[in-house]
């Protein structure tokens, strides 16, 4: 169809500002003849402290109507830890069964990384983002007193790990390179290891194109920061997904040009696509918040929706200007005009 | 007592190359009125595949009664994953309570490092031991069909946690410094997290000397690369810490320098050092393994043990010689020779 009806959830802190930008870019690149339409809602610390409430059924069934969700970052010091993670992030990804987290590294030329002598850099990784220890599972007995006992269960499911193993291989399949590295600790996490271990085996043999490697986390840890060009792409489970796509993302052009999508591929519920930071409380309202990322989730967000040629167009832009950029300070909107021109011409 | 009885457990591939260095260097600095008594364990992949074992209750009776422990390292490819880690390794940390696992990450002048501009690194991870998703519970239902639910239980008890946090707060007290992070994720591990958080603020009492921080163990990856210098003493859980030290020992110098003890601080059993790499079979009986990781191990052990001189002389021993080592490229028997006239003189 031509039209977008997408939802579009600010958030706090530099969330608002940075989707104020992702949504200008998104107009300029689209054809005249795509109706946009947004729907804002107000989730995240406010509506928290002025209600309770975080993501109610009401507010799932009125989300599940849009093509996609566009996020900004949930998250404010003055919510105790764990209560919008948990009652809004992921009650979302595990409501809309966003099991692809998708999640893309690409160093460009003249952008600054930590690791000496500019590296090449250019994976992707799907992460799991309905299972593992992301669950809830667990619980807490004796709480505050000398005979506390907490438990967090990871629960991993041969159909939780197939299908994103076999949209992994897919996407290897895909790329030039062909390359899959499934990323566990099957060596001391041996149930859930061996079940991510064996079906990934499994599925290899229905891609022979593609090439396998095995890494335990903590080597994976090592060689994104010793040698990233050897990864193309990269299937992990939740948890360590979490933590290799921060320092995938620290390598390769900081937090700030980190895009993610929260991918539910049959599309029976709509897909979200958010930056990979945070609310950066400390700098919200300055316009001092690096759009890239969420202009790069806009991105993804067109190739889900099967506009590829607008998807590059915006990619292109943030790579032209990410490599011409030099040392100038620009602003949250000074890079979001930059940007939208750039798309526009 | 004026004698050291260690028990030496040289492992599988270059395991044997590098423990043979750290019991040179041992001989070289230790006073000529020490006897220094060793008991070689046959520990590894070929006694598994003789007899079936990996370490039994025999085997822990005997180890008992020695001093401390010297290991190279355990595994090989020619064993399943997670046999000899589950069976050897962790089992014995389990058994011995080594719930202090030290892992201390310092960046020498002139030292390689994959990051750039050769940062200011000098901090210390104290990772808990013998809970987390470390314990073996969990299992498998439906092994091997579409049905397959296989879980991984991350045990966390006050008793366990309050212990290894005091003795991360001690550690950071009588550094210069004085700063401690704790490293969780505690907005998504909310059981777990909370009792860590908790008793990290609760502890954190009795010691207003110590400043102290939090980080989520996806930001401390970043914080890793970034800004190395921000970190003093890290405490941490089980998986985390195993992460988290593996690209600490890539920051600073690589895997062929990273040092590690297994400490039992009532000294009910023997603790443990051993180096933080692996048995490395691709490179094993070469002469190509780095020993200065097993020789700074033997730095902790020393120290472990009260000889605090003869451990400063090791470790300065091993920063000159890699100060100056220069682009030689040298066996391992040279570095171990070049070691040990060091610390002789
Ligand atoms: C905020 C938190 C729930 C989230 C996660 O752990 O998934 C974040 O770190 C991320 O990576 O998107
Ligand atoms: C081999 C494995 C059991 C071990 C661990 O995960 O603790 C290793 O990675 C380490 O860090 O000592």
């Amino acid at each position: 169809s031509h039209s977008i009806n997408l939802a579009v959830i600010p958030g706090d802190g530099i969330g608002q500002e940075v989707v104020a930008q992702g949504l200008k870019i998104l107009s300029a690149v689209l054809p005249q003849d795509v109706k946009l339409e947004t729907e804002e809602y107000d989730f995240g610390a406010k509506r928290y402290h002025a209600t309770g409430e975080t993501l109610t059924d009401a507010d799932l069934d009125s989300l599940k109507k849009h093509d996609a969700i566009l996020l900004g970052a949930i998250g404010d010091p003055s919510v105790p830890s764990g209560v919008l993670e948990r009652g809004f992030l992921l009650k979302l990804r595990f409501a809309f069964d966003h099991h692809v987290n998708l999640r893309p590294s690409k160093l460009l030329p003249g952008v600054a990384t930590p690791l000496a002598g500019q590296p090449e850099i250019d994976f992707v990784v799907v992460r799991e983002g309905t299972e593992g220890p992301y669950t809830g599972n667990g619980g807490t007995i004796r709480k505050g007193t000398p005979h506390e006992v907490a438990t967090e269960v990871s629960v991993n499911t041969a159909f939780g790990v197939e299908r994103v193993v076999r949209d992994a291989f897919a996407r290897a399949q895909a790329r030039p390179r062909k390359k899959l590295t499934l990323v566990h600790k099957n060596n001391v996490l041996t149930f859930a290891g061996h079940l991510w271990t064996n079906i990934f085996n499994r599925v290899a043999q229905e891609f022979p194109e593609v090439t396998t490697d095995y890494l335990h986390v903590d080597a994976a840890t090592i060689f994104l920061v010793t040698d990233p060009a050897r990864f193309d792409v990269i299937v992990t489970d939740n948890l360590f997904g979490d933590i290799i796509t921060d320092l995938a993302a620290a390598v390769s052009g900081g937090i700030g040009v980190a895009a993610s999508g929260n991918i539910n591929p049959s599309g029976e519920f709509p897909s979200m696509f958010e930056p990979v930071h945070g609310s950066a409380p400390d700098i919200a309202g300055q316009g001092k918040a690096d759009p890239t990322a969420t202009v790069l989730s806009v991105a993804l967000l067109l190739r889900h929706l099967g506009y590829e040629t607008e998807a590059a167009r915006v990619e292109e832009a943030v790579a032209a200007d990410l490599t011409e950029r030099g040392d100038a300070v620009r602003t949250t909107d000074e890079i979001g005009d930059a940007l939208a021109a750039r798309v526009a011409s």
